[in-house]
């Protein structure tokens, strides 16, 4: 199933998308859940699931305004460096370990929404990735169980400020300007992705297609992903881990491109669907 | 005044010290502010500080066990490479832009916790800090105006594993080891530091002093800070920005220095107070 957080009449919900039509969980479910990460930590996605297979949503999708999967995740942790492409590039080089930065939910938008670039920077770039969203927390998670501890996937454009991300070693800045990163447009929940499911995934500009890789070419695989981050920190329900961005981010192009005001972008992963963004300047944008 | 977060009876509250007594502030102030920083977000700072010169404490600061000063921070914003004898013991550069790291709160401990030295590394390093926390949020906050931004200030020690920290191009793991990061003894409260006053901070290993220095050393001050932070996420209530560590941390001494089981560890700035931890092996620490 598909699972969406939204707000409608200015209320904050989640439910299951199918066609059109949005089932809310939020009214369903009553008080049990008060939004998708609490679905998640207290184990009801397959009751929800259930209830997804038994009853049609009541609401237009139309109707709602679409909130980033999960609005309010504990972490964010991003894997940098994941696919050999991407590394080659950026002239760095493979690492045993993951490296591994970290993105403020504040830095997220959700399907449809607007990508904001910044009056601060130029250099607006795509990263198209593929999220995870932990359903079972834990801490050291064994490799051969990390599959156990996923709730779904997601879309999503890690969106970053190149100058600001290189300013110094550290990339935190560069990675988590105000309403840069994309995350939707839904979270495909794990019964319907297998396993080490080899997945494919395309990051278009305005049509164009600027990235494509497959999921078997990551450096650092899913299970490794989850088994180092554990190692020095328990996940929680809800924490997302985004898994890495494959050759082709605009900065490494020649000539390089940048993304900017009116520009649409699309990070489109063949087993979950398709997260797309418009770009506004933030004098554009709205606050 | 000097506000903690605590537990008693099993139960999470918040409150102002005094000598050896605790201000419930959590039940004086009933339901109106769950925690310090709902406290902080609401703008109570100051009828508290107003109650806590009217009322002395009925509770024994020895009956209460205390939390991270703010446990829940939405976020934890680390400054790297902030004081000239540091950048150069680590044979790196100065920036002209602050280098950005990030701590979960998974990552702290309290005043009087044992910080825990995993079985993965014994690499377990100090680095005593001045943490602000942020009281008026904003964005953009200009550098005349960043003091009013500030609701207090805390010792803290950005509790590092070396070799997590050095495996690749970024810090993140080596900074996030479960209960690594000292932060406390209190927040003293913005209304007794006066803007730029100068603070000296002291670390202490089992007694012996291995850092000092005095807070005009560095390179970016705090107001500098908490622009450029606020240049791109919006600074919210309880955010903690931690400003950086002089030189003499353990790894670069000769021969290297690192924290063990049954090492003490003091951070101590004059203007605060004493921020203690016991080192424990995780093994004996207790989960």
């Amino acid at each position: 199933m598909k699972f969406i957080s939204f707000e409608r009449n200015g209320q904050a919900s989640y439910g299951i998308v199918q066609e059109d039509r949005v089932l809310d969980l939020g009214a369903a479910l009553g008080g049990r859940a008060p939004d998708l990460k609490s679905l998640i930590a207290q184990g009801l996605v397959t009751e929800a699931i259930a209830l997804g297979k038994r009853e049609q949503g009541s609401v237009a999708l139309a109707e709602v305004r679409q909130l980033p999967v999960i609005p309010n995740p504990g972490k964010i942790i991003c894997v940098g460096l994941n696919y050999g492409e991407h590394v080659r590039e950026t002239g760095r080089e493979t690492t045993e370990s993951p490296a591994l930065f970290v993105r403020f939910p504040d830095s997220q938008v959700a399907h449809g929404e607007a990508i904001v670039r910044p009056p601060e920077s130029e250099r607006l770039d795509y990263e198209g990735e593929i999220a995870i969203v932990i359903g079972k927390g834990g801490r050291r998670i064994a490799e051969d169980q990390a599959w156990n501890h996923i709730a779904g996937y997601a879309c999503y454009n890690d969106g970053s400020i190149r100058d600001w991300q290189l300013a110094t070693t550290q990339w935190t800045a560069g990675k988590n300007f105000w309403r840069t990163g994309g995350f939707g447009p839904w979270m495909v929940s794990a019964d319907e992705i297998a396993p080490d499911q080899v997945m494919t995934l395309v990051t278009r500009l305005n049509g164009q297609e600027m990235q494509r890789t497959t999921t078997d070419k990551m450096i650092h695989g899913i299970p490794r992903q989850i088994a180092y981050v554990s190692s020095f920190v328990p996940l929680s329900p809800g924490d997302v881990i985004v898994t890495g961005t494959p050759g082709g981010v605009g900065a490494k192009r020649n000539p390089p491109v940048f993304m900017k005001d009116g520009d649409v972008v699309e990070i489109e992963v063949d087993a979950i669907g398709i997260l797309r963004n418009p770009v506004r300047d933030e004098s554009r944008a709205g606050a």
